[in-house]
């Protein structure tokens, strides 16, 4: 550490869509050394590749010609031989030289600069990610939403609606011990796709060390989202991610811990809220949320899509209490401050 | 409305267990006017009364003086033909002149004042409320927990562990449509124990009225509590509440609905935090919980009981994502802020 430190960078030639302990490392650094990541949006560029096509209404040319400029190749060279269905383009491996398994890879996000415009997806249809997909008409297929992020500081959603820039990885995590590919949907033990919206510039995050060097990959960068990201997407962006990289010997933790101040750690109030009550969380999660949606489209007459996908970018599920049996109380906390 | 608003006074004469449409109103008031509410902690005055055997180690004579002081009878007038587990304490029911089933009543809190001492208990039996019993020795039986409340604003858990004082119902509901007796333990459409813990001073909660007259009734106050109430119980407290009350004709909310400024709306950071993942909510929040408790008996030399007692009542869960199947992320945030 100290003087010898060094700066590295790892571009988007180094891209995987699967977890695995067999990928090459694109990076080897030292303890202490910091990475500068450039990371891709989680569609692997494919919005910015069709976006003529998609053409979503409302959005201006020049914010649409922005996005086409942003288009990336379809595949990357790295990406081959996957069996999966393709995961979240990450970047990465990054190995740190002596870190074994037991070991704990301390993580601290130093800067988070997402791209000129991300976006932010709902679906109709069931099958797809999202909480409540059943708020919008059936069969009315996906909506998309191209957010601005040029806008000083926030993501302007429409004029007058505007969501305070507070971006992050959702995606930071380490190779399993496990062999093989694994997908890079669901978060674990290794981190990945954990989408802490608090591990935002100024954060430590805490990994357990599964296999020798670590191997630590990051990508799915948010330029905000809501705590529950109740449509599946945040708002999604490419980005340029900074990490500073140490290693404790020893004392894995069991689970990812983060330290982190949460600037901001909610959105400016007051607070419009719904209690959700039921015997699932989930259910009192998806009672919440609609009673914000039907708030959104009354009060402030926007499209059930345009609610949906506003309230994942900003809307907060907190477990209001899980030990009233047999009901829980899950509210959802819309940030009034984001309207002007 | 207006010059002719009056204020009244529910004392602890008017006590009921279980929600009830049955229930002769204590108190009959016009749309505008204001209510004070005495209301009595949780365990019905049981803690007081039973203090000196419950003797918790570590607390000095003069709060148990101050607790036992506070003892109240072991049952009122109006709770003889209970047919149910004796729920919480509610102070009520006051009915609304001119509510109708179909209206909304609105609640605003305009103060809410604590005893000067308060209580969390936390359970090792598993079949007791907690989400996270089984981080007690087994059959360790219960761990009661006294909290001086005459800390300039703070309940003082021990030297050097302060929580702000954020107190607010615990429970607060109209009753129900449906004949009977029903238990104070769920929530549910008519409110009631939802424990939203930001229902602080200068909130709005609208209700939908199910009953001619809507027989509001209030109680179980907690001092604080995190999002979640972990071990089952906020800091329990006695109160005195300030509620105003309100009607809208019609517009009967689907579910309760709240206006907070959330002061505070998180306590001091910075913030510790476990990410859980898991199949189940319930089970990703067990996983984030027990990383605060294992943070909280090794850093801060905590035993498992006060671990949890000091979790539930300042550690928020929040639901970091639920769309990234098969997992989702629950987070503990514990707020560092806490200890001085």
């Amino acid at each position: 550490m100290g003087s010898s430190a060094r700066i590295h960078r790892l571009g988007r030639g180094n891209i995987h869509t699967y977890w695995s302990n067999a990928l090459r490392p694109g990076l080897t650094v030292a303890p202490g050394d910091t990475v500068i990541f450039e990371t891709l949006d989680s569609s692997y560029g494919r919005v910015a590749r069709d976006i003529r096509e998609l053409a979503p209404p409302g959005v201006d040319q020049g914010l649409l010609a922005l996005v086409a400029a942003d288009a990336y190749p379809e595949q990357s060279t790295m990406d081959r031989e996957v069996e999966l269905p393709r995961g979240h383009p990450l970047t990465g491996p990054v190995a740190v030289t002596g870190a074994e398994p037991g070991d704990t890879l301390v993580v601290s996000v130093v800067r988070v600069e997402p791209a000129a415009w991300g976006f932010t997806i709902a679906h109709a249809d069931p099958d797809r990610p999202g909480l409540l997909n059943d708020c919008l008409p059936e069969h009315s297929g996906s909506y998309l939403h191209v957010w601005d992020l040029r806008g000083d500081g926030a993501a302007i959603f429409k004029p007058g609606i505007r969501i305070p820039l507070a971006p992050f990885c959702g995606v930071l995590g380490v190779a399993p011990a496990e062999p093989g590919q694994h997908s890079t949907v669901p978060p674990g033990r290794h981190g990945g796709n954990l989408d802490l919206r608090h591990l935002t510039a100024g954060s430590t995050l805490h990994l357990p060390v599964l296999v020798a060097g670590a191997l630590l990959s990051v990508g799915d960068v948010h330029a905000a989202q809501g705590d529950g990201e109740v449509s599946g997407t945040g708002i999604e962006t490419a980005a340029t991610v900074t990490l500073r990289l140490d290693l404790i010997s020893g004392s894995a933790p069991e689970h990812p811990r983060m330290l982190t101040s949460g600037e901001p750690l909610s959105l400016p109030g007051p607070y419009h809220v719904t209690a959700g009550t039921g015997t699932d969380l989930r259910q009192a999660a998806r009672t919440a949320l609609r009673g914000t949606i039907g708030y959104l489209t009354a009060q402030h007459r926007l499209t059930p899509a345009e609610a949906y996908v506003l309230a994942s970018a900003c809307v907060d599920l907190k477990i209001s209490q899980l030990v009233n049996m047999p009901s829980y109380t899950v509210a959802a906390y819309l940030p009034l401050g984001v309207f002007e």
